[in-house]
């Protein structure tokens, strides 16, 4: 039986943090054992807030570290896609048909929207943010995937390319699977200054590339309980960063266990909990960075990768508008219209006169 | 020196009537000696209200009706380029460049979506609707024309063609001329039931392509002074269509005022007043038709045509694509990818080894 398909992936923004690692790419590396995965370097996604020539001309660099990132986690490219959006040609066309079946109000209603306006200081929404979750449903339909990973805030976009593969599929004839969302079990993992979500534009991330001494220094300047100012304070372990970190990347539940033991009781030093904490994250990211520096090593292999990528996603584009095309009625009309001049040609070629026909 | 370029054309709706012709064909046929035209055959502004199979579907042989009439009123296709629009793969692009370049607010503004909405029955507005007008952005600019002829109605969207132009060239470097609109000083034709315009889908249309037969029943039915009960009752020339048409479409000037002169006076009857303008359109109409009917027997001519010309159109559409992206960086990105790749596999055909540069 064919696996089924995913498609999931993210804006080139560059190196990717541990952030990234536990709200989506841990869950990739097993999903593409399961699944025939797309990972999708959404670069015209990036254009609806960022249209400026600078941030287009980062969009290289910043897709391969993040390739580099992918395959340092364990993402296989002999198992999975991964491709540059902006290539492939027929996500335009899909857009646009699919642009005709929905409306502007339903489009409103989606909340993720208006957020995104604001917190990239727009006055007003440019069309292509409002057509943001339509572009969306285009990727996800290109390779007519089954399944798209996602977190809670992200539910309503999966919605909308579920009615949208359901409207096309009623309007033309079945053509798109209705995607299911996977929701992810595993919360936003909270940024180092306890923030409520990791993020490289708040500078409270700690990379998967980041060196041994930057992950110890990023540790050392952790937010953690407020209110315990002496080591002899009995302090908080719930929400507490440093303890929710322990408790993801820390294998050694021993140390934890007892570390938050002489937290709550006020005999322990924040210092021996970050060092712990440090020596943990480090004894993590050393297989990753190991990975990350052999694959940077070999000179224009993430290029490869996304290259190879992209064919095969133009492919599976090109199959998909076929099909696309042919079931909407437009393949029809211009497969007319060319004949007709090709018979004209023959016919002209072997000498035929003109208006001969009634 | 190089001819200016213009962008016009219509959407699908098959055969032509003396509105089109009087409104806009005319006029085109002078314009394409001084200017380099490119007709488009809008298909895919016809899904924005008409997403239908059935109405995809009648595209191929409505834009053939179509296209024989332009042949008929004497575009020539050796001078111009008429093309469908679904069929340029540019198109899809740019479209969805510009959508990142105009505010939702901005479209909202523009008085004919709404009225368009409207007059499709359509209960809320579709987003591919609202993006009309920035898809006619990117037809107007892929072949990057300088003027584009427009009745008064849709100045707003030449205006907003204009503002995207500008947008663009000045986040990216000057790729396109800012267009000029060129209104139309012809006002639109008044139907044969005296209705503000002439529509195949009001009924009250005198086609191009009707037989003298038929152009003498319609105007034997037209709406003319609803006062004037009896050929002896002086009755009104000022805007009954019967004059209008008159003016318009009877090249005999004399015999015009002596009618309306008489008309005036109530010594005329309506027979003879539309006895004389059935014959007057009729010797109007005899050279298209002729001209029709010369190009329809060559079979598959149309389609040549139309072929061509979007061949010709994909050609355009592919070097201003090649600048669009040049410009956003987009072509940079692509480029940097792709040597990567291929400076890779060129390496590995030598035999080079992985691994060998730090």
């Amino acid at each position: 039986m064919e696996r089924k398909r995913i498609l999931t992936g993210d804006r080139p923004t560059g190196k990717l943090h541990l952030g990234h690692y536990v709200g989506s790419l841990a869950n990739r590396v097993k999903l593409q054992d399961d699944y025939e995965c797309f990972f999708i370097i959404a670069d015209l996604h990036m254009l609806t807030t960022k249209p400026e020539k600078k941030d287009v001309e980062a969009i290289a660099e910043n897709a391969r570290e993040m390739v580099l990132d992918y395959l340092a986690c364990g993402i296989d490219p002999e198992k999975s896609v991964i491709y540059l959006q902006s290539a492939v040609p027929e996500v335009y066309e899909l857009n646009l048909f699919f642009e005709m079946l929905v409306t502007v109000p339903r489009l409103q209603r989606i909340p993720t929207l208006k957020e995104m306006a604001q917190a990239a200081h727009l006055e007003e929404m440019p069309l292509g943010l409002l057509g943001y979750p339509v572009l969306q449903a285009a990727d996800i339909l290109l390779p007519r995937a089954h399944v798209v990973p996602v977190g809670k805030d992200n539910v309503p976009h999966v919605e909308l390319t579920r009615e949208i593969a359901r409207r096309f599929n009623f309007l033309y004839g079945e053509v798109f699977p209705v995607p299911d969302p996977l929701v992810g079990e595993v919360p936003t993992l909270v940024g180092i200054d306890g923030a409520a979500k990791m993020s490289k534009s708040l500078g409270n991330a700690i990379l998967l590339s980041d060196d041994p001494k930057t992950v110890e220094k990023k540790v050392f300047k952790m937010y953690t309980d407020p209110n315990r100012v002496r080591a002899d304070v009995p302090g908080r372990v719930e929400g507490n960063p440093v303890f929710i970190y322990h408790d993801i990347f820390n294998p050694n539940k021993e140390e934890v266990e007892d570390l938050k033991r002489r937290y709550r009781e006020g005999k322990v030093g924040d210092v021996e909990v970050k060092e712990k904490l440090a020596r943990a994250l480090n004894a993590f990211l050393d297989p990753i960075r190991e990975r990350r520096e052999y694959f940077r090593r070999q000179t224009g292999l993430v290029d490869e990768i996304l290259y190879e990528g992209t064919m095969r996603m133009r492919e599976e584009g090109r199959k998909t508008l076929i099909e696309v095309r042919k079931a909407m009625g437009l393949a029809g009309v211009w497969n007319r219209i060319s004949r007709g001049a090709e018979r004209r040609r023959k016919k002209q070629e072997k000498g035929g006169t003109d208006a001969d026909e009634a």
